[in-house]
């Protein structure tokens, strides 16, 4: 997921590589069947960290390419303990491989298979699993008292959703709503545990999303966006913003709300920041040192830049969004009943056709109109004003922009998950169709 | 309007007559032609709480009818600063007369008039007007030791929304943020005075509103509804829910949150009981006693009815909630621009016909689906044990509901605020056409 990528490169997915120029104006993800993944050209946030003997570890889904070369120990993670893709499944092992679990830089079993997950009553212990893993592994850097990097990446809340025994039946939100009381307890635990042992007031904590709820999922299997337009695989406010929480007891005063415009990609360069390690100096990175807003609440300006593939789609600038094109999906997918915008619709803007609009772009205020539901008269001078702001941030950015190689191009049965390192000592190497790749046809 | 005097009675519109029948399925509000209001019949708060020697004053609008004998000093409140129907305006006050504002029983100006309200500008300064006397009343029945209930009624964020110099362009959401900001304020000072004169351990203060955000007035005039579906007008959860806050130093723990289902007929009932009155025994009382749930934090079970007119629209019943019939408005509206649903439409629930699912009604879980957007398969097993229940209470109310004589079928310009009492003195009193009554029509 591009998100991902973002995060721990500080850039855009196309600088990084993780997009696909298949196809104009296609979301990117990771199936199984993705021959790419992240570039060794790109340096990793935990590659940077080790110049302060940072001790880095994921616990979760990775999604940068599950091939051999992309794992998360190759690109500067001392530790892996999770998944390469989503949990998606369960598979028969004879069309699709089910997904391995990996223990470092060997797999340890398979979703559906050693690592449950009941898809019909929604129960699975893998997110108390992906608990003890992060409070042994803060428990022995405590011990060791070395300065740790914890990506914590549980997938829970992704369809199929499950939750722990304890925790099913026990929200008023259904299967999905367990879910999310089991994550919002972890995340508790996970700081308690900071506190008893006494590294809090020298942890920061950062909890964000990578993408809006997956509306399309229907209730059950996901969130809402309350006031926000469409959901996932959208460049509505639904597909992209998230809400965003950071801890530190002594530096961030509690309770403080923020209302600076931020990214995920400035979780790279704020922990740079607070490691006290200087960003790559040959390359654009584009997320910002956020540590006047989390220390100070200062505001800073900068622009968000939304895209599909290689494709911009809108910007934001402060409280303005300009959208350049719109797409929810096509009349094909929505015809098959799949809508990433249920229950809304606002004419000209949730298009079923790929709309250009570069010369007049749709402006809303999302402050006022948060759910992109009231554009901005074309005649109105506010309109003009926004325009002409937004255009030369545009221009400046375009004029600037060195795309990556795309990673997510070309696609090839025989790289999924067949025998994963490790699956020898299981016995569960799974044997793998011939090799016949194809450029990518992204559905959406 | 329906609400209030639904806060005021403890009983549905459909029972205390602020309802109509001409045109099946209608909402009601007050426009000055009405010839009704509230029944001399129908036993008001303030009438009950004088059995404790409560002082009660209203302060803002009132909305159950403007005609003289219907004013709030021929109901039980004992004094009154504001106006009987809403700011709208300015009128010319020859094919209508501006809305009176009144102290006690006499008129001392009218909006935009002697009380200013600068339509281009949305400046006024009526809610701190407002604001000095609730904070005066309440220092008087501080001194005096005299129990009391203040209805504080203010409708700066009524279009067309206005704020005072100090808020305007204050806040980061338009001119209906600046109004909403100046509201927040003036409640901080209110319990910041009842603090200070050291009443607030025996004062319940209890806020709410009486429907969703009219987000067919769009976002500089109207809030949003986050989630919930279309907005004011309708009986989805966008027009009918609002946000609910009880404040009580000493008897309701700070920061607690309720599941509890209320309506503001419960604040009736629940005024009762705090004041130690009991409710009349010869009539349905709608509204349930709250004090369980505001100070034990009780979970009440309890069905709410959704109505248009005398039409039975939806039911609640925990977290189901079954629509007998939709409705969101006319074509004919429609197509003239007014949308109470922008940018959503959920087919077959957004309705621009009327709608009737009475054998089947639509049913959601809106724990699950707050914005009504995936109605539960009527094959499910859910579907048919819902049903059930549902069709339980349904028949129980309407073999017990005896309707009230509907107040708002009769409209008639003569019955404008052409001459209130006190224009005499003011030298404002305007002349009143001829009487010609008609059957209001109702626009949605």
């Amino acid at each position: 997921m591009g998100t991902r990528a973002a995060l721990l490169t500080g850039r855009l997915p196309v600088r990084n590589g993780f997009y696909t120029t298949n196809a104009h104006a296609r979301n990117a993800y990771t199936p199984q069947e993705i021959v790419g993944g992240i570039s060794p050209d790109e340096i990793l946030l935990p590659e940077l960290l080790k110049k302060k003997d940072y001790v880095s570890k994921i616990i979760g889904k990775w999604h940068l390419g599950h091939r051999t070369q992309y794992l998360p120990l190759k690109h500067g993670f001392d530790e892996w303990f999770g998944s390469p893709n989503c949990h998606f499944g369960p598979y028969n092992n004879s069309v699709c491989p089910n997904i391995p679990v990996y223990n470092n830089s060997e797999m340890k079993g398979r979703y559906y298979e050693e690592f449950e997950i009941n898809v019909k009553t929604g129960e699975s212990n893998l997110t108390q699993i992906y608990l003890k893993a992060s409070l042994d592994f803060i428990s022995q850097q405590a011990v060791a008292q070395r300065p740790f990097f914890l990506y914590w990446a549980p997938d829970a809340t992704h369809a199929p959703v499950y939750a722990s025994k304890r925790f099913l039946g026990k929200s008023q939100r259904g299967r999905y709503g367990d879910a999310m009381m089991e994550l919002d307890d972890s995340i508790g635990q996970i700081l308690a545990h900071l506190v008893s042992l006494g590294i809090h007031n020298k942890t920061l904590v950062f909890f964000t999303s990578d993408n809006g709820a997956a509306v399309m999922s229907g209730p059950l299997q996901s969130g809402s966006n309350g006031p926000f337009l469409c959901g996932k695989e959208t460049t509505f406010e639904g597909g992209m913003r998230e809400p965003a929480i950071a801890w530190w007891p002594g530096r961030i005063p509690a309770g403080t709300v923020s209302y600076q415009l931020g990214s995920v990609m400035d979780l790279f360069t704020t922990s740079l920041s607070v490691a006290g390690v200087l960003p790559p100096d040959d390359r654009v990175i584009d997320g910002l040192d956020l540590s006047p807003v989390l220390f100070n609440n200062s505001l800073l300006d900068r622009p968000i830049f939304y895209y599909r593939g290689n494709q911009l789609m809108a910007v934001r600038i402060g409280q303005y969004k300009a959208h350049y094109w719109t797409w929810s999906n096509s009349w094909e997918e929505f015809n098959k009943g799949i809508n990433f915008c249920p229950g809304q619709e606002v004419p000209g803007v949730t298009t079923h056709t790929q709309e250009e609009h570069t010369m007049q772009p749709l402006i809303f205020h999302l402050g006022q109109d948060p759910g992109e539901r009231y554009p901005i008269s074309v005649e109105s001078k506010e309109y003009r004003d926004v325009l002409r702001r937004v255009t030369a941030v545009v221009e400046q950015h375009q004029k600037d922009l060195i795309p990556g190689m795309p990673q997510l191009n070309m696609c090839d049965l025989a790289v999924m998950n067949w025998s994963p390192p490790g699956c020898e000592q299981l016995g569960k190497c799974l044997k793998a169709p011939e090799s016949n790749p194809w450029k990518c046809d992204w559905p959406h």
